[in-house]
């Protein structure tokens, strides 16, 4: 059994091992190799998947034809385009795995079985969304505030083990940079 | 008793009127005149609002000094910087009613204590943070993908008394537009 999910919820809520059994039995474990893809753009999404270990990223198609990465998940995090999810609707989004990666995967007919049952994952997952919809907004506010130059160097002062780690290409697309202008942007710092 | 607040939760989760009226009893009415600021930029934002009537927007102060509004919330909309609500630290943010406006207010220590009596509310409150939290990608995502012209008129398409309603140097930090370019855009549409 698997206990980094335990460690995650107890974070936010009280449960005990014993509760922590039954709750993990609604998810399934997924193992990913590099660009394996979960969901791919015009299917229906209904899953939500959380991070174990590795890293994975949303992305769409834009109207030329590139791949944009809208967001990232690594280690403890949950990812989904979550307005398709609530609506069980069709997404745009690819969500595929950046590295070799573990996942928990839970289908919102298991989650709601899961929320009728453990009511208090239901304070678990208002919390971890209540962060993800603050981190979002606060995005925005970088987008609108400062220079793509400045964006990646405040991205990189905050997750340098990231930058270094995930492909400068996929960096790029969801700082909004060309890769072409990444790459000049490394290249300042070493010099 | 006000019950717009009732309509928006059933919605989303199974309360009678009775119960309804327990809940609203957690809630602060406040009457805002046109500018009246809710939270300052600086302040700890430890509240989160609901809108009755009206419509608030939430703005930040950019490096130049200029307003950027960055979220807006008319009728059934919460608003709040949700991250510093989360972790009950400073916001960046002013939340300010942009015109006449009637909002429920919780802090959040009635929060936690309504969620405490009245388990029900943690699934509302998770269903909402879900809509909000895509909504808010959705929102980055057309940044990524449309020009700015785009952005207004696929905005003006689905919020068309939206538009109309909010003064247009509003709609502009909004869109990231300035608004001369914003005044040309709407010309263009009458031409």
């Amino acid at each position: 059994m698997d206990i980094k999910l335990y460690h995650h919820i107890k974070r936010f809520v009280d449960i005990d091992t014993k509760e922590y059994e039954q709750i993990i039995g609604y998810f399934d474990p997924v193992t990913l190799a590099k660009k394996d893809t979960l969901i791919y753009g015009g299917e229906k999404c209904d899953k939500i998947y959380f991070v174990l270990e590795g890293c994975l990223h949303a992305y769409f198609i834009d109207n030329n034809g590139a791949e944009k990465t809208i967001q990232f998940a690594i280690k403890d995090w949950w990812i989904t385009d979550f307005l398709a999810y609530h609506h069980r609707s069709k997404t745009d989004f690819f969500i595929q795995a950046v590295e070799v990666s573990e996942v928990l995967c839970i289908s919102y007919a298991q989650q709601q079985k899961l929320l009728s049952c453990h009511p208090v994952m239901d304070s678990y997952f208002r919390q971890v969304y209540e962060i993800g919809y603050g981190a979002a907004i606060k995005r925005l506010q970088y987008i609108f505030t400062y220079s793509k130059e400045e964006i990646f160097y405040r991205f990189r002062d905050e997750f340098p083990e990231f930058v270094n780690r995930i492909p400068q290409y996929l960096v790029a697309t969801y700082l909004g940079l060309t890769p072409e202008y990444l790459s000049k942007l490394r290249s300042k710092k070493v010099s």
